[in-house]
């Protein structure tokens, strides 16, 4: 009998940074909770849009032509091919969504391996 | 300058039930919020998954093998092509990802307009 996706316990069950952890599939997407803090590297995915939302905490995510502030319960879309680079100065919980398979950093050699939790 | 989409500021432009606003794109995806309250129809996607995430309130999903139970900030994904209801014995907020042209109710006859906040 499938149930619902409870994703402060998902958040739970880890504690490293970011190293996102998918918690359902939707089409050909990972739909993936994740805890971050500091500064993750700037990048771009050439192929897909990525999408941010936070559950807790805030996240700021540096583009080009400035900072997107987000504190909980908002969400950002990076338009694909956008170099972008997320901040936090506080552990900040985020749900991401992205195609199955894309490397976090867009770069295959530094990227997290996609795991289930 | 872009900035973070503020969810609850959007839930609080519109007071109407089972017709979903779109705040982003996200790929060939619409993102979207909408307020439920009661019972939605039985129906099925053939062509994609559905996205539901409670944002405030209960949601249940009946499926043909049981309800799933939805409590604020879990998510379920149905699976294409499986039947299933929403029901919301309260008004309940939620966010939905569909595909861009995708008919909430997959029938165009039925179909709340695809709306912007």
């Amino acid at each position: 009998m499938p149930s619902a996706i409870h994703l402060a316990s998902k958040l739970d069950q880890f504690e490293d940074h970011w190293a996102p952890r998918t918690v359902s599939t939707f089409n050909a997407f990972d739909v993936m909770v994740v805890k971050v803090k500091g500064e993750f590297v700037w990048h771009s995915h050439a192929d897909t849009d990525d999408f941010f939302m936070v559950l807790k905490g805030r996240l700021r995510i540096d583009l080009r032509e400035g900072p997107v502030h987000l504190g909980e319960g908002d969400l950002f879309v990076v338009p694909k091919g956008q170099p972008h680079r997320p901040v936090a100065d506080e552990e900040c919980h985020l749900l991401l969504i992205e195609p199955s398979g894309t490397q976090n950093t867009g770069d295959a050699q530094t990227a997290a391996p996609r795991q289930w939790v």
